[in-house]
């Protein structure tokens, strides 16, 4: 467990990392690279993996705005839709791939990394067989369903020496920075206080997302995360402490495997404690730092497009605008710029993991009814 | 403790009187009574028990907009502020009182009640010794410092069946009931949870407020009590259990004695969870109720003036403008009120006494790290 010296040297990497995506979002804007950081000579290939409505909806038409980034494979279990995905977007013949032909990646040098889209149940197996077929991963968010599914993907990236990220997708808007920004540098003092809450109403009981054993868990494995990695990287804390409380329905057809709600406290080394709430029955989507001075907040949080950030002082609000983005754009090319850099990407196997520590001891103290240490 | 049976009985008293309220609320706009609800014979006559900023700054002036009450009394340990202030707000010189002579108002007929607006542990002194004046009792919040003095002073009330109110002034004003009308009446459709937050960063370490055998503990008891009270009017339901966490720096010259910041949950038998925040280090200054449709909420919450409302639904903010009320007027009209027509004030000594017994479990919570139930 990092004491405060290395949760200070997280948040300063964390931040100096969101400064250049900061950056990169700015020359995006114009069109021109101002202090180019080493381009990589050749765009980026990526073969989605899993062309569910994720991939269809958002990943996939992001490739028109990639700076670095192109589409260069498809790995789907259905091949008629993956044709026509594959003409829809100039995929060629060559680039197209069921689950079970899936490791010839290997022999695809137009494929640099993949990005996984499947089931949570799924990304272990799918992250490591890339790595073992020389790839780097981009693979969605929860990393995994367990910390020790985390733990043998880090270590297959390691071994392979390939790169392996998060799809936390908002540490690369501008909205999400100028958050981080605003904390690093106490434009509004210190920060005493963070409440963050993640929900959506879910609908079909028999989606994969409501298995356990496919997703890992419910609110907290898909969108309770949001709130999770959001207290992180706005206080620069690791916590060192979580405490829950839970409220399902299990006669609900949609709750009889994994958690509705849940009130959750992360308490962090500085004594900050973080007010969070993950739920499949209630719309949540924001959340809100207080600091000394005043208080500054995102709602909506955690969409695609369209977020808010409000910045309240005594009795005034100030909405700030900032360029809304095409975030999967700006990941998927954050990836490529790690890649040719030899950087570590900012959402790495590491965030990702810390993530699924907390939910693993969020699951656990709302069992047992105790307070879980983090060490 | 109540079942849902009670707690139903409990929600229709409480958003009947509510509206009640409001309708007076409404009439006092229009400087007419539209059904009278037999208003008093005479002016009600109060006495104000302790002449500190609260009652300079808005109990003493609020007396020229009440419709019922007047000021009759002033207590005081300093007889030449007493005289002074009873002088500028027309007190006759025999309403004046120190502490040594405060049990002569039983021979007073121009005071029908006293208002109490003491330090909190001098609250069931005065509320005890008023009644057996055979006056009733409009008691600053919190009611007392602890569950016991809050049934004493009950048991007073009952044995010289005199009223004993709170001053929950909130309840009283049109932006409150509104809210509570929105969940009473599923506006937004079932209440889903609820985020309540209240606090402020308090300066002077010498105050009484940071004593703890004077204040009965800290932010819990002077503000944080505000996110407790609005749970439960909001989600017209009694907790059944609390969870809290803790962070106070015992090293802040402030913190000596009592606590800063507490997060804590409060757990209702419907299953909604209200995630709360109580601090005397940070402004806090809203709550939200989350429901089906949408969410609705007050931000400011906790102000004399100036309270705001908007009410979220998809994308749309709505901002709804009621008439903003002097509280304390209506407050103390309404313990006129009651006592001509012979009802329970809305926020009675169980009102009171119900919000120290959560704060009890809070304190327990905190210190046990276990949820504590409310039998």
């Amino acid at each position: 467990m990092p004491g405060s010296q290395t949760t200070r040297r997280e948040f300063i990497r964390t931040t100096g990392a969101s400064l250049a995506a900061a950056s990169l979002a700015a020359t995006a804007a114009e069109g021109a690279l101002q202090q180019p950081p080493a381009p990589p000579a050749r765009p980026f290939g990526y073969a989605i993996v899993g062309i569910g409505s994720l991939a269809e909806s958002d990943i996939l038409p992001a490739f028109a705005v990639t700076r670095h980034a192109r589409l260069t494979g498809l790995v789907s279990g259905d091949l008629d839709k993956a044709k026509q995905v594959a003409a829809q977007y100039g995929v060629p013949e060559r680039g197209i791939y069921s689950y079970d032909t899936f490791d010839r990646i290997a022999d695809n040098p137009d494929i640099d990394a993949v990005y996984i889209v499947l089931p949570n149940n799924l990304h272990a197996e799918y992250t490591i067989r890339a790595h073992k077929a020389g790839k780097h991963v981009l693979v969605e968010k929860p990393m995994a369903n367990t910390v020790a599914e985390c733990e043998s993907m880090m270590a297959a990236a390691a071994e392979a020496k390939r790169e392996l990220m998060v799809a936390y997708r908002l540490r690369y808007e501008p909205f999400t920075q100028e958050m981080i920004r605003l904390g690093r540098e106490r434009e509004l003092g210190a920060i005493r206080a963070l409440g963050c809450e993640a929900g959506f109403r879910i609908g079909n009981p028999n989606q994969w997302r409501l298995s356990k054993s496919a997703a890992g868990g419910g609110s907290m494995m898909d969108i309770g995360i949001y709130a999770v990695n959001a207290a992180r990287y706005l206080s620069g804390e690791e916590p060192v402490e979580v405490m829950a409380t839970e409220s399902t329905d299990r006669n609900d057809p949609r709750f009889k495997e994994v958690e509705d709600t849940i009130h959750f406290h992360m308490r962090f080394p500085s004594g900050v404690i973080a007010s969070c709430i993950s739920s499949y029955n209630v719309m949540l989507n924001r959340y809100r730092v207080y600091a000394d001075r005043g208080s500054y907040e995102m709602e909506p949080a955690w969409n695609r497009t369209g977020l808010r950030m409000r910045v309240l002082r005594g009795s005034t609000v100030e909405h700030r605008h900032l360029p809304q983005r095409n975030h999967f754009a700006l990941m998927m090319d954050h990836l490529a710029e790690s890649v040719a850099n030899g950087t570590t990407p900012l959402t790495d196997g590491r965030d990702g993991l810390n993530d699924l520590r907390v939910i693993e001891a969020v699951y656990e103290s709302a069992r047992t009814g105790r307070p879980v240490p983090l060490a």
